[in-house]
């Protein structure tokens, strides 16, 4: 890796500038190689710098992004820096570096999806969910899609199969940060001490984004309240349907205050499925159905059981994330074969 | 793009030294980048300087994939050259910097795979394809594989929806060069003055593979004549069912000399479509059915599709293909809908 040339702190605001250098054979996980990063780019936390310097002034990268999220360049193959998120929950921060904080029409009402789920591993479909959900939102209503976060379930959720939070997360880090230019991963949820519920962490978004930021701003300096709606695979509104499985506060919570994008798998009938459903059919004004017109079964649990068969996993997920796992040797064997094969 | 260092003939033969670090930005295709580029590596032709040297002694390329295809470093993450197919068939030289020319288990029979196809444009699952044929073919035959090329079909086939085959060729060389460390496109079959017949371009192979270079070498310096066998998917099996779309001396060749690995969609049926088949019954030893564990229809016709309506196809190709398209105004206006959708 070569020595970055020595940038003035005003400088290293912008989004592309202040990003580290990333080699994939520095492991930059480790603490020491946290330290020696933070060192070198002299300022205590990259992360927080950047969240900092994301509130301020305009910069390339909310430019470059506020022309359009689909005419990016191509962020896989350019070796750029991956935005770290934060390992403890006190140096956590909301990740708010590709948040469009500016509504480029200002006829439509800002939204953020918030993907929640175990990411373990995070695959092609997980961040396909979300330029089918992109496609449809442009298409078919009045908002406008201003980010997209990933939110890893913490390792309270217990389920097996699932690597510790801390490497689902860096995982969803790469592919977000070198396959895409909107997509983002949030730290907070599998931060928290205990297991979260999906309306807690719903909560959490609306706090940072309506409360602390307060809004999406507009040309004028006024700023807007930014809908937040759960973006989920047709498989999660069914489990809203089975009985005892979410509270009905909850239920209530999620679908009366914010929302829910689904991405209905070919073969499925999410609308035959709303009718049957008192809560959910009354709340179907705040669900969005979207059609998987290129049908696609990759889930993590094929996943992790080509790995542990030694099979290639290649073209299934980014290459990025592949690297990781074998780096760290997850999903080798870490549950049994009928655990996974019973899901 | 920052000036290479100049780097003396002989050092440059070696694989990763001796490609031209590749900037999306700047446009290699024209032939004034070309000549650009050739004078800065002041040699004839990158193209053919490397061929020569993947025919001379070991080099790191080959001491590195010789190692194994499965634990390639990522290759979609480091900005490293793509080996540029020739654009004219007097500078042709048959792509071999990536086949494994000694065979790592002497106990085996080395083997080829070539996709022929369109690739209009080339997607995940052709690439897919290929990682699939490499775990069935380790897990279930006594042959080893040494190389996969794709030989996209040139221009005078006249297929609607098919990219120039300058285009089309490039694509595929982005997609295996970024992606993949062990396929190769070759440019040959494109570069046809008509439309040539599959049984002619596995000819082609033969010739390269077993006539040119002799085989794979042995440890002890002799060598072993190569299997190629054609890669394709479902439907290409069944085209041969049908009634004159296939020379029966065509098929005789091609199954009798050849072979066949066929990835079978989910929910088809090869074997019970073989067993109804004479000549496809009888060469039923030379064809090897893969089932595809992790269903996928990602096609080119939709990609097509996809992108003449203004929709997403990120994250059902490379994004370095992806930019290609973009760059080149690839398939904005290229067939009517309905020529795509009745496909």
């Amino acid at each position: 890796m070569s020595q970055k040339p020595a940038s003035s702190d005003k400088k290293s605001i912008n989004g592309f500038e202040s990003m580290d250098e990333y080699s994939p054979d520095e492991d930059w996980s480790s603490e020491h190689a946290q330290r020696e990063l933070e060192q070198r780019l002299r300022r205590p936390s990259v992360t927080r710098k950047w969240q900092q310097s994301s509130h301020t002034g305009p910069s390339i990268t909310r430019q470059y992004l506020a022309d359009t999220f689909k005419d990016a360049i191509d962020l896989e193959e350019v070796p750029r820096g991956v935005v770290r998120q934060a390992q403890q929950l006190n140096d956590y921060v909301f990740p708010s570096h590709r948040l469009r904080q500016t509504l480029a029409d200002e006829s439509k009402i800002p939204l953020i999806l918030v993907a929640c789920g175990s990411f373990s591993p995070i695959t092609y479909l997980h961040l396909r969910m979300f330029e089918m959900a992109l496609d449809t939102i442009h298409e078919q209503t009045n908002m406008e899609l201003v980010a997209g976060y990933f939110s890893p379930v913490n390792d309270h959720y217990k389920k097996p199969g699932l690597a510790p939070a801390f490497h689902r997360v860096r995982m969803c880090e790469l592919a977000c940060e070198r396959t895409s230019s909107w997509l983002m991963v949030d730290a907070w949820e599998s931060l928290q001490t205990s297991y979260t519920c999906t309306a807690r962490v719903l909560d959490h978004f609306n706090e940072e984004i309506n409360e602390k930021l307060g809004g999406i701003r507009l040309k004028d300096g006024t700023q807007r309240k930014c809908k937040i709606m759960l973006l989920a695979g047709g498989d999660l509104i069914e489990s809203m349907g089975e009985p005892g499985l979410w509270a009905d506060t909850d239920l209530h919570h999620i679908l009366g205050n914010y929302g829910c994008v689904i991405v209905e798998r070919t073969g499925t009938d999410v609308w035959a499925f709303l009718l049957a459903h008192d809560i959910l059919f009354a709340y179907r004004g705040n669900i969005l159905v979207i059609k998987q017109l290129i049908y696609n079964d990759i889930s993590s649990t094929k996943v992790r059981l080509f790995i542990r068969r030694g099979m290639s996993i290649r073209y299934l997920l980014p290459n990025s994330v592949i690297q990781y796992i074998e780096k760290h040797g997850l999903y080798r064997d870490a549950e049994p074969v009928k655990a996974i094969l019973s899901k």
